[in-house]
């Protein structure tokens, strides 16, 4: 059986969020998986009694040290080694756990994964990707979203094969796209870096190490044009976060819209009932907590990251994709395509 | 009275729209200035016949040449010296017009001004900027959003520079706000160059030059934190083009949402309506043909740039955009503030 270690203390709602979200995951899949759940006993064991947990899979471990959101990653690591984080990416260095799950601090969890479980040999940079809304069917990822900047040519072409077999192994598509994201579509557009990605893009699609389709344009990503997205995670991180407003952004357009008809007399409560709810159900695809988080690529064993607001429903698919990226053997699969000649 | 030359030719609806924005405007300004319109004569001479001009400060040129959208920048300049784009920009060179305005290949108009009206002393890269919607008042510029890769520290600072005179002086916004585009707040975050613009940002600020409120991140640009944010053009380009993406995606799953609620008899026929102009006031911020265009920031002459899908209104509004940028002299003054020392 698989044991998923979870820390307690990740996020703007923990831990009762994380608590809620465990014992979620462990009753709907009927305990097909452990968890350990890490985290401070004095603020974790009084919310755990609220639930009946005998029937459960589910171990809590006391981590006396939390990091936060305002800790210094490459700091955190080293001085808070007691942390719910660190013990978490231990048990699983030590194989007492398959894979960790967090909510918490993203920079300290990505640095406290490279410096606890290292890389998988081959890899350069780890990276992190994203989920982005799209028209139809599919799935669209971005990557890198903010785990490395200043990137070079080789580091985006790694990205590129790694999400590749996440897509193919681990989101069962059968043939993942690649684009590289850019200022114009034609060859030779964009900067040096580009430049040279796009040849290096084109040499592993030779390979048939990914499909590259070429430079893909802003406007090409909600349109679904390619499943993976190529870029630095300057550009990758800015996209996100801009995405990530315009639901907000938009929905205050829509209240103020909504008042000044109410007010004219136009429509009546009803209909405004209806068209909230119409237009809430519009931002479904922007629902990213359906896939809970994203696994750290690249990294030697399985760490994780959700979004620090994620709500229970968010740490309950974080868990299933944990789990999901043992059984599927991702990393496996990344090792060996990596180290191909 | 001021001389405006427009190109009839640039555009995806040129020549048509053109003629009609230009007729509008000098109609609706009552002849405020004058209107050189270079094109093919065969083209436009048949559509300008369907207007009465007999009463309007409007002239025609013949220019054989026209540059396409399939044209390379840097050639069409040297092989179509005929061209309404270079005839028109040659007009402001030889003082025979004010400003030049086009709706044609941006690439192309940006090589022809730099090639034949140089840049404004002390100007080490000319820039484009675009309008961005914001919640509330006031505006949001993103500056450079494709004209300029591989940016350096003192190009993005003489961005924020010159798009500061801009919004004082042409805008008539008393304190331009200045945000770095970063992929978070803290100093010290994002790459090398980034880094570095930080602090000659502050020095700048220091001076007195800009008014530097620090990093921003992407979903500061929505909520109106800045007025001008600043980005290396592969940033600034990516944001565009997904920005103008929005609507188009949105419509789409509105559409589908309405019709499912029709089906369903939820709302009725004249409630759709209703609801429908409602989801289209809601984009009424995304309306950037308001501004018509934005000046080439940087050039020694003035060169409007519209976009490609440009109407007659938009061109009227380019004119008037021409007009304005010559009045309140915002050339002079970057020449001022970019050789103080």
């Amino acid at each position: 059986m698989l044991t998923i270690a979870v820390d307690a203390m990740g996020g703007d709602n923990a831990p009762a969020c994380v608590i809620e979200g465990t014992v979620q995951a462990l009753q709907e899949s009927d305990n097909r998986f452990e968890v350990v759940l890490i985290g401070q006993s004095d603020k974790v064991e009084p919310l755990l009694a609220a639930y009946d947990i005998s029937s459960l899979n589910l171990k809590f471990l006391h981590a006396p040290e939390v990091v936060t959101m305002d800790d210094i990653p490459a700091t955190a690591v080293k001085t808070k080694q007691q942390s719910s984080l660190v013990k978490g990416l231990q048990l699983c260095k030590e194989k007492q756990a398959d894979a960790f799950v967090s909510a918490g601090n993203t920079g300290a969890q990505m640095a406290a994964s490279l410096f606890v479980l290292g890389r998988i040999p081959g890899v350069l940079r780890p990276t992190i990707y994203a989920y982005f809304p799209r028209l139809g069917e599919g799935l669209t990822n971005i990557v890198d979203v903010g785990a490395n900047v200043d990137c070079k040519p080789e580091n985006l072409v790694q990205f590129a094969e790694m999400l590749t077999i996440y897509q193919r192994y681990g989101a069962g598509i059968e043939k993942p796209v690649t684009g590289l994201l850019n200022i114009g579509e034609e060859e030779g557009k964009g900067s040096e870096t580009l430049k040279q990605t796009y040849w290096l893009l084109k040499e592993a699609d030779s390979k048939g190490k990914i499909n590259f389709i070429g430079n893909i344009e802003g406007h090409d990503i909600l349109k679904g044009k390619a499943s993976i997205v190529v870029c630095d995670g300057l550009v990758g991180n800015t996209i996100l976060k801009f995405g990530e407003s315009i639901p907000e952004f938009l929905g205050s357009l829509f209240k103020s819209s909504l008042e000044q008809l109410m007010a004219s007399g136009r429509i009546d409560q009803s209909t405004a009932k209806i068209t909230s709810e119409m237009f809430k159900g519009m931002f479904e695809p922007f629902d990213v907590e359906k896939f809970g988080g994203v696994p750290f690529l690249g990294v030697d064993g399985i760490s994780i990251v959700g979004h620090g607001r994620s709500s229970s429903r968010a740490i309950k698919n974080m868990i299933y994709m944990a789990e999901h990226m043992v059984e599927k053997r991702v990393n496996a699969h990344i090792a060996e395509v990596l180290n191909e000649k």
